[in-house]
């Protein structure tokens, strides 16, 4: 059965929208796998991925293919060129989320975070993790006002990052270099998940408004 | 005066041309604001970004309106869809060249790169600006061959990353916590740089043939 114009437009945000809940459990597991040094679901999260790359190049074919056999217009075309935009995104995040488990698992059975740190990595995670949230939620509702406020999650995480840097830099860092660095990496990890999900939420504002929203210099 | 179709098409091309000469530039740059710590570049670099942040908006803003009123298909599309994630690809680029540029700046007058290291960023840095240089050229040229040899590049940075580590992490490591979380870092935004490149070749391979390039299971 051939899918209407309209069906192949809705497929589209609604695999967006499926694959943002599947990004969303690739990073619960992947901190679960950092903070409890738990092999197994590293390796899950790992050999997940490919599931979301294969997403990611049939919601670009079904683009190209609306794009090449309907040539919409207007809205309909902001959703096609933000949908081609996310659908990288959301690719690149859990590609980010296997980092995090990369860590986990070559540092396993040890725990790569510090004690020290282990209350900083829970809320970047959590943080991070409701973004992606609501990144397809808004992504599903279209709701312009929730889309916005994902800028400001984005500050909580800056903060958490710059008191990462103040304590593995200051005098009391007892756990040496290797900790340090896995640890400036991982804060990175996190901090570009939670700047894709800032950027998807400056598309669905401009899907349903046309412009971008305010603030938005350009979007990472 | 009006621009034909042709026009505009080769104008999308042409700028994204530009914009990776002007990348290549704030790589090669960046790179000598911070092994010189020349406090002044790095300066030149981050306010030199606005400008490809404006330009990426442009051919965002220009493949829109060819989609809207041409409705290309077949190979001119390709082009426009490669070309929506081109720009946003290089403005990346440019993001990761100007997180360089600051970490120059913040440990101005200083070297944030400790003399071991000197050899391998110096080389690192040296394959990125080239990778951004043979993105661009095969672009222009649409030559199939060079923009799959973009992918060996790649894995020399690999090699180089690994050294890095292998140092840092060793007992001969005598520069502490804060050159070594500075290093992983900068490995990290030159890694990214280049696998952008990686990625621009593997979507010119994608607009001349059609088919994505072999091993690209997905771009990055």
């Amino acid at each position: 059965m051939r899918e209407t114009y309209r069906e192949q437009l809705e497929s589209v945000t609604s695999d967006l929208v499926i694959m943002a809940q599947i990004v969303r459990g690739a990073v619960r597991d992947s901190t679960r796998a950092l903070l409890q040094a738990d092999d197994a679901i590293a390796e899950r999260v790992i050999s997940g991925d490919e599931e979301l790359d294969r997403m990611s190049e049939e919601v670009e074919h079904r683009c190209f293919s609306l794009l090449s056999l309907q040539a919409p217009v207007a809205g309909e075309l902001r959703i096609v060129v933000s949908a081609l935009r996310m659908a990288a995104e959301l690719a690149r995040m859990g590609d980010l989320a296997v980092h995090v488990a990369k860590v986990a698992r070559l540092r396993y059975p040890d725990i790569a975070v510090p004690e020290s740190l282990r209350g900083n990595f829970e809320r970047m995670a959590s943080i991070s993790e409701q973004m992606v949230e609501t990144a397809g939620r808004t992504l599903q509702s279209r709701d312009v006002e929730m889309a916005e406020q994902l800028q400001h999650n984005d500050e909580e995480m800056d903060d958490l990052r710059r008191s990462q840097f103040r304590l593995m830099l200051g005098d009391s860092w007892t756990h040496g270099v290797e900790a340090a660095v896995d640890c400036a990496l991982l804060g990175r990890y996190y901090e570009r998940i939670s700047d894709h999900a800032v950027s998807m939420g400056a598309r669905v504002v401009y899907l349903v408004t046309g412009e971008a929203p305010a603030g938005a210099s350009h979007w990472p």
